[in-house]
Formats: C-alpha cells, structure tokens, sequence
C-alpha cells in the first residue's frame, strides 16, 4: 500500500516529524512498543487495532529506513525478527506522553491508565527516564 | 475526499488522539494557526503546503465537529470566517512543542527557529503559558 500523502520537505519542523512518524499506524506501532512491550510481527499484528498484515509491514520498512526502529534476528529462531527502537524512536516517547495526557483530558471513554497519568504529572522526567531504560535494556 | 482510515474508539488515548487530530493536514492547520497566527481559509490555504481546497474544506469542518475549531464571522466582512482554537485545540500545544523538539534534534535541514528553541529548553511553562495567552486574546 503506498503513502497516501506526498511528502515534500519544506523545513518545518512540524511536518517533518509528521511525515516520519505521523501516520496513524506507525505511531501505533511505537506505542505498542512502547506500552505493551511489542517486538515481533506477531505481535503487532495482535495489538494494533486490526491492522492488516501489508500495511504492517510497509510501516515497519518504513520505520526502520527512518532510523526509527532497528530489526535483529531473534537468536532463538532465526526465521523471527525482533523490533526494537534506536534512540530517535526512543526520543518520541514525550511525544506519546503528551497525545496520552491530552486524550485522557478529553475522552470520557478513555482507558489511560490512572498510575501512569499520575506518574507523567508527578514526575515526568524520571518516569521518562524509567521509560527509556526498559527501552534501551529490551 | 473521505478520511482514509476507519476509525475504531478502543479507549486507548493514543489511538483517540490520532483519530483526532493525527491526520497530517489537521496538524498543520493547527501548526498555522499556533506558529503563524493564521486565522482565515485563505491563510490556511496559503500557508499550509500545498493542501487542496477541498481537503481543508474537510479537515476544518472536521476539527470544529471535534470542537478542536471553532468559525466565527469577520465583524467587517460577512462572508469570511475567522477560526480559532478552542481550550481543547490550545492543549494540543504541548504535542507540538514536543515535535519541533524531536525535528529540529533530527532533522539536519531543520527551518526550526534557534530563537523557539531555547525558549522551550530554557522556560517550557513560561513560553505555553505566552503562547495560550496569545491564542486565547486573537
């Protein structure tokens, strides 16, 4: 499936990280990384909200030709990737962070989780810290 | 044109703030709006690159039924609408702030103005707080 928005670099920082990351399935993808501790295809396919096996794919590539995640061969079993972030996919997470704040803000169905809006308020920059290291360790 | 993906409210506040503002062009009316002091669909289509009239036709209508937007008349010319950011749209700030940061550390040909920069770095609050205030009096 190709990206459907044409991507022309002007400069603005804005557009720049939305036409490396902002599209909705790639952010997902982060997020469960990041969340839920994701690293196969395996299980991206089961935690992003139907998503089907080409375009989960496609974004991986993508990903990965942005620097944002890198793949190595799961030791185990040498026919499984693993997907893990590099530091500039690392470096998205205040990113995540600020969308989980806004949304548990404004949607009454949200399913944010009270310990972890609590501990973005409380301590923002030593819960990015914990974060940041469970990334770079997994 | 119909927005491309089909939208499922899982209550994961991720997924709710990409189904709402996450789509490329919205942020960028956001973008203009914060950055540039756009106000009118004139300006938006100016400044926003490239996009068709008809998609802006679609995205504004979009963020005002999220009440991201809202459209009020010009006092001195009937037929031309102003648009601002309600509390819900100026609370997308802190989003943005937090991708000009990732962008301008990532993007070698960055347009990210020096000046922005050490304001976040330096005085996060203080620079929000400047910035909500101008978008709560324009």
């Amino acid at each position: 499936m190709p990206h459907p928005v044409k991507k022309r670099h002007t400069g603005c920082p804005v557009a720049f990280a939305l036409d490396t990351f902002g599209d909705r399935w790639s952010l997902l993808i982060i997020r469960d990384i990041v969340l839920k501790g994701s690293k196969t295809y395996g299980e991206f396919l089961e935690a992003s909200e139907g998503i089907a096996t080409n375009v989960l794919a496609d974004r991986l590539k993508e990903l990965e030709s942005a620097h944002i995640l890198v793949k190595s061969r799961d030791p185990n079993n040498h026919r499984r990737y693993f997907y893990r972030l590099t530091e500039k996919g690392i470096d998205l997470v205040p990113v995540i962070l600020e969308m989980i704040q806004w949304s548990a803000k404004y949607d009454p169905q949200t399913k944010a989780r009270k310990e972890v809006l609590s501990k973005i308020e409380s301590d923002r920059q030593g819960f990015l810290q914990e974060i940041r290291e469970r990334l770079r360790e997994s």
